[in-house]
C-alpha cells in the first residue's frame, strides 16, 4: 500500500493545520531556535558514565589490569566530547531563551570546556561515594547475596548513582541536563531524587518505587530510606503576584544514621530529623524530631469482622488477647 | 559451541512438549488467528506522535519556519500509515474474536481509514490542551526552570500527553490500542491513567509515581494531583452470575481547581469532589466533598520515644511546646 | 571537532587518576576476574522466554498450527544456548568469588547444562500457571476487555510472568540471574517481587506500581493484590556481630482467596493472613489474621473546613447527615 494511501489529497490541508497550530501555540514547539540539549544523547551519556564508574560490571566486560587503561583511554574522550556538547547546548540554550540572543556562544564554549574538565576530575571522588552506597545496600538488605548483585540489579543504587553524577553537574551550574538525567532514572526505577538534593555517604534506598526527594533536601551520612518515602515541601512561598518563589529551602534536613520506613512523609524546609532517629512506616511529620528518637504512628484502630458470623472476630491465636496488632514499623 | 550443543537430541521432545502445551492452553497463545495489533509498532507510534505534538523537542531538532512544513509533510504520511494499520488490526481483531469470522475485513478497512483521518484532524486541539498542561506544570512546581524543562523531563507531562492521545482513540471506539499506549507510559512513568478517563484543561501531576486514575473518572479544569494518588472504584456491580459488569461509572468526579496531595485515595462512582477543594495527603474518601472544602486527616497520634532514655522525648526546639507536629498537607 | 579536543593533553593524567581510583576501590570494579553474567543478555533472554510462553502475542506474529513447531524449534536452541551461557557464568562467578579460584569450571559447565534442560522441561507447567494468572486478571478487572488485552498490556501480568520464570531458576539454585530478571521487570512495571517468593495459582496484581513482595513470602491460590501493597519484613534477625542473618522466614504467609487493597502493609515472617480474608486499603498488620476476616482501618477522623466561611462545613448532600464519609476499603 503506497504510503500516502491513507491521507492522499488531504495531506496539504492537514500539514497546514498542524503547522498553523505550531505557530498559534509557541509554548509547545521549539522552532527557529538554535540550542537545545538532546534527551537521547544525555541518556546515552548516563550509560557511558555508569560504565566509567562501575568498570567491568556495565558495558564492556573482561577488563584486566593490562587492558583497563586502554579501555578508559578510549571511553573518556567519547564521554568528554558528549559531555562538552550537551553542556554547551544547555548553556547556549539559557542564553538564547533568557537573554534573547546568542551573543555568548563563544563564552559558552569556553565555559562548557572548563566545566567538562572539572567534572571529569571529580569522577574518582564520586566513585568513592558510590562504593559507600554499594556497601550500605549490602549491609542493609538480608536478601543481597553480595556487593556485585547490588551493582548489577538494585534500582536504589542505580538511582543514587545517577543522582550523584547529576548533582555534580548541578553544583557546576549546568542547567537542564541534571534534571534530564534524574528523570531518566526516575522513569527506570520509580525513584525521584532531584539533582539538587545534597546526600551524604552510605545512602541506601530499599525497593525504591515511589520515593520522592525534593530539590533542597539535605541528607547526612548512613541514612536508609524505604519505598514510598517522600521528603517534600510543605508549602511554597509566593510573591506579591501569587507566583511561587523559586528558591529558598523548601525540603527537610535528615541527619546522620536516620532510618525512614515505607511510605513515611516528611515535609517542610525547617523540618530537621535528628541523628540516629527512626521514622516508622506511614509516619507523617512536618516539624522537627530530636536526635535518637523513634517516631511511630499510633496505628488507626483495626476493625476485624468475621464474614461468616457477621460479628467481631476473636483475635488470632498469635495475637495478644484483647489487643490489636501492634505495628512498630 | 554449536547452537544445539545444549539441547542436542532432546530438541524434538522438548518442542513437542511445548507445542502440545500451546494446544492444551488456548488462553495464552494466538495461533491460527490472523489479526492482532503490534505492541512494538504502537510504541513507535507513540514516539512519533510525541514528535508531532512537541516539534523540535522530541525527535528531529533544528526546525525552522522554512523547513517545518516539509518535516511535518514527511512525518505525517508515516504516522497515518502506522495508525491506519494498527487501527485496522484492532478492528479486525475484534471481528475475528467476537464474531467468529473475519467477514468484515473490507468494512474494517474503511472504518480504519476514516478513524485515522478524524484522529489526525484532532491533533491541533490536542496540542492546545497539552500547552495548558505544560503551563500548569511550570506554574505549580517551584523546581521547574521553564516550560521547556517540563517538556523535556517531566514524567507527569509525558503521562498526560499519551493519555490525551490515547483518549482521542478511545472516544473513536478503537479497541485495545489506547490501553496499549497508556500501559506503555505507565511502565515508563509509574503513572497509570486509563485512556477512558475524561480530563479537563491544565492538568498537572507532580512526581507521579503510583498515581492511578480509573476508566470512568471525570476531572475538571486546573486540577493538580501528587504522587501516589488513587482515583479508584469502590466496588464492582455484579450480574446475577456474580461476574463484574463492565460498564457504568465506577470512579469519582473531581471538579475544577481541586488539588489532591500525595497518597490520597478517592473511591466510588458517586463520589464528587466539589470545585476549589483541597484534599490533604493520605486522606481516604468514599463519599462526596462540598465545594471550597479543605479535607485533611486528623493525623494518627505519634509516639516519640527517646532511644537512650526510654521515655517520651521533649519536643524539638522548633516544635511548639507540648504539641505534636501538625500535618496539614 | 576532533574527539580529543576537550581533554587534549590532559587525557593521560585523567586516565591515570581514574584507573588509580579503580585500584583504590575494589568494591565497585570487576577487573582481573573472568566470570560475570551479562545484564543485557539476561534482559534479552527474558524477552525470548516471554515469546516462548505467549506465542503469537509477543515477538513473531502469524503463527499457525502448521508453522508453530518450526518456530519453536528455531527459538528453543537460541534460548537454551543463552540460558546455558548465563547460568554457566553465574555458577563460575560464585566459584571464582566465594572459593577464590575457578577450579570448578568443568563442573559448572555440567551443572549449567543439566539445569538448563531441567528448566526448559518446566516451561509447560509454568505456562499453565500463567494461564490461570491471565484468567484471574480478566475476572478481577471490569476494565479488561478480554484475555488478550491482559497479555498485551497489563503490567501486573508481566511482573508475575517474569517472577514465575525467575522463581524456577531460583529453585534450581542459580545465583544472581533470577534477581537480575526480577529487577528488570521491577524497573519496567514498578512491581518488585523477589524471585524467591512462592506464589500459588490465579494471582492477580491490579495497577501494580509500588507493590513489594519479599523473598520468603508465601502466597496461596487466587490471591488478589492492589497497587502499593507491601508484604515485607518486620525486622532482621542479627548475629552476635550485629550483621543481618541472610536466611529464615522474614516475610508473611497469605492463604487462599485473600484480597489485599491498595497500600496495605503486612509485615513479619510469623504473620499469616487466613484464607478468604479481605485486607482493606492502607491497613497495617504485623500479626496474624484469622480466616474469613475483613480487616479495615477505623479511618482517621477527617477535618472538613469550608474555605470561604472558615468553619466546619455541612456534610455534602449525598453524605449521611452528621456522619463523616465511611471508607470500607
Amino acid at each position: 500500500m503506497p504510503e500516502d494511501f491513507i491521507i492522499g489529497a488531504k495531506l496539504t490541508e492537514l500539514v497546514d493545520r498542524i503547522v498553523n497550530s505550531y505557530q498559534a501555540e509557541p509554548r509547545t514547539q521549539h522552532i527557529d531556535k538554535f540550542f537545545l540539549p538532546s534527551h537521547d544523547r544525555i541518556v546515552q551519556l548516563c550509560r557511558d558514565l555508569l560504565e566509567l564508574v562501575y568498570p567491568g560490571f556495565i558495558g564492556r566486560q573482561h577488563l584486566t589490569k593490562h587492558n583497563v587503561a586502554y579501555h578508559v583511554g578510549d571511553l573518556l574522550p567519547r564521554i568528554s566530547e558528549a559531555l562538552y556538547r550537551q553542556i554547551y547546548l544547555c548553556l547556549c540554550y539559557v542564553d538564547e531563551n533568557q537573554h534573547g540572543s546568542n551573543r555568548n556562544e563563544l563564552h559558552c564554549g569556553g565555559q562548557a570546556r572548563s566545566t567538562t574538565l572539572t567534572y571529569l576530575e571529580q569522577i574518582p571522588s564520586i566513585r568513592k561515594m558510590l562504593a559507600g552506597d554499594v556497601q550500605a545496600a549490602y549491609d542493609g538488605d538480608p536478601a543481597a547475596l553480595n556487593l556485585h548483585e547490588v551493582i548489577l540489579a538494585y534500582p536504589g543504587l542505580l538511582a543514587i548513582s545517577i543522582q550523584r553524577l547529576a548533582h555534580a553537574l548541578y553544583r557546576l551550574d549546568v542547567p537542564l541536563m541534571p534534571r534530564i538525567m534524574s528523570e531518566w532514572v526516575h522513569n527506570k526505577t520509580g525513584v525521584d531524587i532531584h539533582p539538587g538534593a545534597r546526600i551524604g555517604q552510605n545512602f541506601f534506598i530499599d525497593h525504591g518505587t515511589g520515593v520522592v526527594i525534593g530539590e533542597t533536601t539535605e541528607i547526612g551520612d548512613s541514612v536508609k530510606v524505604y519505598q514510598g518515602v517522600t521528603l517534600g515541601a510543605l508549602s511554597f512561598p509566593k510573591d506579591e503576584r501569587g507566583r511561587v518563589i523559586r528558591e529558598a529551602k523548601r525540603h527537610p534536613t535528615v541527619c546522620d544514621n536516620v532510618t525512614i520506613y515505607a511510605n513515611a512523609i516528611i515535609l517542610g524546609g525547617d523540618t530537621v530529623i535528628g541523628e540516629n532517629s527512626v521514622i516508622g512506616g506511614s509516619v507523617f511529620v512536618t516539624s522537627s524530631v530530636p536526635p535518637n528518637s523513634t517516631v511511630t504512628i499510633k496505628p488507626p484502630e483495626l476493625r476485624l469482622k468475621q464474614r461468616d458470623e457477621s460479628k467481631i472476630a476473636k483475635p488470632a491465636p498469635d495475637t495478644p488477647s484483647g489487643s490489636m496488632p501492634d505495628y512498630m514499623i
